[in-house]
C-alpha cells in the first residue's frame, strides 16, 4: 500500500503511524505528495479528486481517503480491533477525541495557510483570532476532558500526539504546553514511542 | 437528543436526515446554532470547543461530534448495519464516497465564506479559483464512479444529496447538473424521500 502526502501533514502522519502502530509498517511505504492552497496537483487528483492529502493507494490501486478513513481501513486490514474500539461507549469516546484532534489540526493548518500562504493585503485578522481560539479551546478540552482516551493507543490519541506534533513544528509561538500539563506529559510520552520517531517532522 | 446547528449547513442536514432514515426522527429535535468564521458562539462553544456545527447532545447531555461521527452514532444507536455497512468492502466504499461528498461540502462552504464572509480586499481569487476546481472535480467523480454507493440508502449517498442540496442553495452560479445526467438522476430521485423533504433549505 502506499499513502501519498508529506509527513509535515499531520494528518498524513497520522496514518503512517497508525499503520506502525497496527502492525503494518513493512507493508506501507510514503510517496511523497504536496498540496498548496492555490494549486491542483494533477497527479495527486488522478487518486482523489478533492486533492488533499494523505490519499491511500491499496495494493490493487484503489484509492482510498480521507485520513480518517484511512486510518479505520488500516485497522480493518490488520484486524486490530482496538485501534478504534467495537465497543459504543468507547467507539465514540475515542472517534470523538479523533474529531477533536482533526478539528484543532485543521485550525492550525487554516491558520498556517493565512499567515504564509495568502498574499500579503489577502489576510483576515478576525478569523486568524477565531482559529487561534479553536485552537486553545481544543486544548484545553484535551487537557481536561480525555485523559481515559489519550491513555492508550488508539486512534484518537495517535491524532492528538501529531496534532501537537504539527503544532510544535509550525506554531511554536503559541506555546501550547503553557498551562497544560496533563497534556504536556502525553505528548513527551507518546512522542518516544517507534512509531512516532519513525516519522520524524524535523 | 440534540443536534444542535442550522439546516442551511450541509454537515447539519446531513445528520437530521441520516436520523430520519436510519428511524429516529421521534428522538433527534433540531437546536437551532449558527456559527460565523471570524465569532465564536459562546454556548456551542460549551458542547464543542471546536465551536462547529453539528454537535449531537445525548440524552444524557454528552457532546458527540463531528458531522461523521454523528451519523454513524445515530445508526449505532439505531441498530441499523446498513447504513454505514460492517462488511469491508462495502464499508470502505460508502465511507470514501462519504469523505468525497464532505470533501465537496467543505469547499462549497471554503467558498462562501471566501466570498460572503471575508471582508471586500481580503478574497484571495487563485484559491477561489481552486476550491471551484476541487467542487468540480469531486462531481464529476461522482458522476462516473459512485453508482453502485449512490444507488442505496446509506451514510454517503444522504451525503452526497445534503451537499448537491447545498450546491444548489449557495452556488446555483456553478450549474452543477450541466454534464452530469446520472447525478442529476439521483439527486431527483433523491430529492423527493421523505427524510429530505422533512428538511428542506427554503
Amino acid at each position: 500500500m502506499k499513502i501519498h502526502g508529506d509527513v509535515i501533514s499531520p494528518f498524513v502522519r497520522m496514518c503512517l503511524v497508525t499503520a506502525h502502530e497496527v502492525g503494518l509498517k513493512d507493508r506501507v511505504q510514503l510517496a511523497a505528495a504536496a498540496v498548496k492552497p492555490g494549486e491542483v496537483n494533477a497527479e495527486l487528483a488522478k487518486l482523489s479528486p478533492i486533492g488533499k492529502i494523505p490519499v491511500l493507494e491499496t495494493d490493487h490501486h484503489h484509492p482510498i481517503y480521507d485520513s480518517r478513513v484511512i486510518m479505520e481501513y488500516l485497522a480493518h486490514v490488520a484486524g486490530n480491533r482496538a485501534y478504534i474500539p467495537d465497543d459504543g461507549v468507547k467507539r465514540f469516546r475515542v472517534l470523538t477525541l479523533l474529531a477533536l484532534a482533526q478539528g484543532i489540526a485543521e485550525a492550525g493548518v487554516g491558520l498556517r495557510y493565512e499567515q504564509a500562504q495568502r498574499p500579503e493585503g489577502a489576510q483576515w485578522p478576525a478569523y486568524a483570532d477565531r482559529l487561534r481560539a479553536r485552537i486553545a479551546a481544543g486544548l484545553d478540552d484535551m487537557e481536561n476532558q480525555w485523559h481515559d482516551v489519550l491513555h492508550g493507543v488508539n486512534a484518537g490519541s495517535v491524532a492528538a500526539a501529531c496534532t501537537l506534533g504539527y503544532l510544535d513544528f509550525r506554531h511554536q509561538v503559541l506555546s501550547w504546553r503553557t498551562g497544560r500539563p496533563k497534556l504536556k506529559a502525553f505528548a513527551d510520552n507518546f512522542n518516544a514511542r517507534d512509531s512516532m520517531k519513525a516519522w520524524p517532522l524535523a
